[in-house]
């Protein structure tokens, strides 16, 4: 098991109240949640503030599991960068002994991981993974490119946490943009500012700025100092609990890293380029929480119109 | 891996023009699929006819991730009755020498799943188990008892197969009846007839029966036998593609399997019984694409006026 990441005083008591409250369910696993409905309902409205926020692009929506091919992930190199951050899916393949065994291992909460094999399928990392290849099966990009909408879907990341707001599992709402280099690049510091003011209409004290991501090792330094040079992560930065603020939406530019793997093309056979942007739903809604208070009802007007409308 | 289940005839065509019209989106993995928007819209849809179906009970409503504690599978016997159709998540601990051999062995698409260690985390296999700890936590249930409803939640089976109504990661919108034992019996009896209203409503040929489930092995068939005589579990069947009928929604009574597992009494501190309904979304979609055609704008007038309204 890896080590579990402690909360700072403030974030456990932050914690302790979205479930004494009823807004998180405990699972007894740091990073697991069930939510309740007010939490849910405010996730809901936030996402239809983004939706709106997306029509100026006319995206195509699409919609995956939280589960995705092996092989892409294998495909992306992802395994080489973040390691530590990946999940993949065992299933059982035995026959009616192993699976006695099995159970009974597992009736006594003992190790039971020897009987389980490595499928097909991985927990997906970045809801945008599943567009690339998805768009590449249909041939070269439309003129002017495309921008898919992966709605609000289901991420896994294998860093267990006492920190409400670093979820082993959350809802990440990822919007793809697909075409030429600067069409895409325009895009994503477009959707910086977009961001930022969204988020600021929420009444949370955001601020834009340079990022990396938490790639892994020695190696990985050298790609997070390439990253921050040539300004290919932006993030929106909001206090929420902890003595830091926290990342809650990022604009990655990605160059031709994903339309290479995948043979994607411009309408004229040139290389094309990608970025996407991901909000963290959850966090979104723990900052609105920890900014407005834990009763909805009694948040600031102009954001409950923003939210609730009227 | 295991074995494919192959598709008869009329289901690989289906699934073929499914694809070809943007329905779905074909992962490469038998059994998983992205979902295009006119699919997730009728879904959709069909998720609010249950939504008001359900009003009468008043539910109380959760939502769940896809991820489960591992230890809840275990606690619950999981894997003595559905072995082969249980997902474990596993990780990656090592250090930088193991993550690169892992790294070049996914690059080559090779085996690397000697450096992933199970984790505490399991997929869920049916959107009712993570309700029943988070009741249970709660103490005794109230007077009446209660009923939660747990949305249309991702849940995993692992059984690639090429049949399109038989996918390894689905929507099951399901909600729990937890109580005594006869009303909670009689809750569920009254909830099979309301889905059968519910799917004729929509123009599907349902059919009710009595049904078991896909128990594992030699110790399963005595299971299965059980649940059939004490008509444990009901279905509802609907012609999709293939030679038999596909069942799109299940209605079953625990008796006290899970409220014994986790401690759950009624007010009075007498053993409570639990039941649970399941609407397979994807499936429902998948009928009503099947009867009425791949076209939702040609559907018959009263099919779209209980879906779109108007």
């Amino acid at each position: 098991m890896p080590e579990v990441r402690q909360a700072t005083a403030d974030q456990a008591a932050f914690r302790d109240e979205l479930i004494a409250r009823g807004l998180f369910i405990d699972s007894g696993v740091p990073g697991l949640y069930g939510r309740g409905a007010t939490f849910e309902d405010i996730r809901g409205r936030v996402d239809a503030v983004i939706t709106q926020a997306a029509q100026a692009d006319a995206p195509e929506s699409m919609r995956f599991p939280p589960l995705l091919p092996r092989r892409q992930i294998e495909t992306i190199g992802y395994l080489h960068s973040f390691p530590h951050l990946a999940g993949s899916v065992f299933a059982f393949e035995g026959g009616e002994e192993e699976a006695l065994l099995q159970g009974e291992r597992a009736d006594r909460h003992e190790d039971w991981s020897e009987f389980q094999r490595m499928t097909a399928l991985a927990l997906v990392p970045a809801a945008c993974y599943p567009v690339y290849p998805a768009v590449a099966a249909r041939g070269p990009l439309p003129a002017g490119g495309t921008v898919v909408d992966a709605g609000g879907a289901w991420v896994f990341r294998h860093e267990p946490s006492e920190d409400p707001a670093r979820m082993q599992m959350f809802h990440q709402r990822e919007i793809v943009s697909l075409g030429a280099p600067e069409e895409v690049r325009a895009w994503r510091d477009r959707w910086s500012e977009r961001g930022l003011t969204l988020l600021r209409s929420l009444g949370l004290d955001a601020q834009r700025d340079r990022a990396t991501d938490p790639f892994f090792g020695r190696g990985g330094r050298m790609l997070a100092a390439n990253q921050r040079t040539q300004e290919l992560k932006l993030e929106l930065l909001v206090g929420i609990a902890g003595d830091e603020p926290t990342a809650v939406a990022s604009f990655n530019y990605h160059q031709d890293h994903f339309a290479a793997k995948y043979g994607l093309t411009l309408a004229d056979g040139g290389a094309a380029h990608t970025a996407c942007l991901g909000f963290g739903q959850e966090r979104i809604v723990l900052a609105l929480l920890h900014t407005h208070g834990l009763e909805p009802a009694s948040w600031p007007a102009e954001v409950r119109r923003e939210l609730w409308g009227g």
